[in-house]
C-alpha cells in the first residue's frame, strides 16, 4: 500500500479539514497515512512567516473559507475558533507522545473537534479533560510525560525533520519519493501522486 | 448569464494558471468574466504582506506547485520564471488602459505567455514589442498613455475597489454577491458559487 505522510501542528486552522477527512480519503483509495507531529510555528516564525495574526483582513477570508470547505466535507464547525492557541507547544508534545504509544491519530481528530466545533482550545486542561479518557489516557500522566526532556527532543528532532523535507506550513503531505504538497487544497493531489 | 470578477495583478505568479484557463473554463460554464486590473503589491505592502521574496524555501514550494498544475492543465512554463517584476506598475497601468479600452483580456494572456514560456519580463519593452501587436495597439502611445495621471487614478481608484471587496491577494474572484475567493486553486469554486 502506497504511504503518505501527513505532517500536522495542532494550531494550524486548515487542518481542521485534513484531520477531519483525511482517514476516510485514505482508505477509500488505499494509502497508508503516517501521522506526523512537529512545530510549524517554530519554522514560521524563523521565516517571519505570520500569516494570520497580524493580518486581520486575510484572517477572515480564512475563516470563511473554511467554513465553505467545512461544509462542502459536510462538517459543521463553530467559528471562527479561538485562535491562536495559548498551548500550542503543549497540545503537540502531547501529539509527539502519543505518536510514540501510538494513539495520535485518535488524540488529534478528538482535539480539533472539542476545539473547532465546540470551541475548547486544543492544550487547555478542559480540552484534555474532554479528549485524553477516549483514547485511553490518564490525563496527570501524559502531561507530565509530554514536558519531559525526552520529549521536547523527540518534538525537536520532528521539526528538524519536517525542516529537511522543505516544510513550511501545516498541514503537508509528504510521498514517499520526497513530493510536498502543502495545504489542505492540496491533499486529493497528494495521495493521487502517492498512488502513481 | 451569472458573472464573476476576476481580480489580477500582473506579477502574481499563480495567476499565470488562471489566465491560462480562465477563458476557456467561463465559456464551458457559462459564466461571464470581468477582467478587473489592480495593484495587489500595494494591497500587501501595507498588510506586510511578502509570501516569497523573504522566504526561499516557501518560493522554491511555489514554483514546484505551479509546474505540477501547470502540468496538469497542459501547460508548457518554463520555471523559474523571471521573479519579481521591476515593472510591475507599468504593466498593470497598461493593464487599467487595456480594460478601458477593451483589450485587457488579449494583453493579460499574451503578457503573461511571453512571461511564464519565454522568460521575458512583464512590463518591459521586449514583452510589450511581443505583446501589444497583436492587441492592435502601437507601443509609444500605449505607453505615454499608461503614464498619464488619468490612468495612474484609475489604477488607484480599482485598487480601492479591490479593498473595498475584502481583496488581500491575487487572483481573486468575486462574485456578484460580494462572495470572495482568492487564488487559482478556488477557481472552480467561485465558478460553482457565481452559477447557484
Amino acid at each position: 500500500m502506497p504511504k503518505l505522510e501527513f505532517w500536522i501542528s495542532i494550531g494550524s486552522t486548515y487542518s481542521y479539514l485534513s484531520v477531519s477527512r483525511i482517514g476516510a480519503l485514505a482508505e477509500r483509495e488505499a494509502v497508508s497515512i503516517d501521522w506526523r507531529p512537529f512545530s510549524v510555528r517554530e519554522i514560521m516564525t524563523e521565516m517571519d512567516n505570520i500569516p494570520f495574526a497580524t493580518k486581520p483582513v486575510k484572517a477572515a477570508y480564512m475563516w470563511r473559507d473554511i467554513e465553505r470547505r467545512a461544509r462542502d466535507h459536510g462538517l459543521s464547525p463553530q467559528l471562527p475558533a479561538p485562535y491562536p492557541l495559548e498551548n500550542f507547544d503543549r497540545a503537540n508534545r502531547i501529539g509527539v507522545l502519543a505518536s510514540e504509544e501510538g494513539w495520535f491519530g485518535a488524540y488529534v481528530t478528538a482535539t480539533y473537534q472539542a476545539w473547532f466545533e465546540e470551541g475548547v482550545p486544543a492544550g487547555t486542561v478542559e480540552n484534555l479533560t474532554r479528549v485524553l479518557p477516549g483514547c485511553g489516557q490518564q490525563m496527570d500522566r501524559v502531561v507530565a510525560d509530554a514536558e519531559s526532556e525526552r520529549i521536547g527532543a523527540a518534538y525537536a528532532a520532528a521539526t528538524q525533520d519536517a525542516r529537511d523535507r522543505g516544510i513550511f506550513g501545516a498541514p503537508s503531505f509528504v510521498c514517499e519519493d520526497g513530493e510536498l504538497f502543502w495545504g489542505d487544497d492540496r491533499l486529493e493531489a497528494a495521495i493521487e501522486w502517492a498512488r502513481r
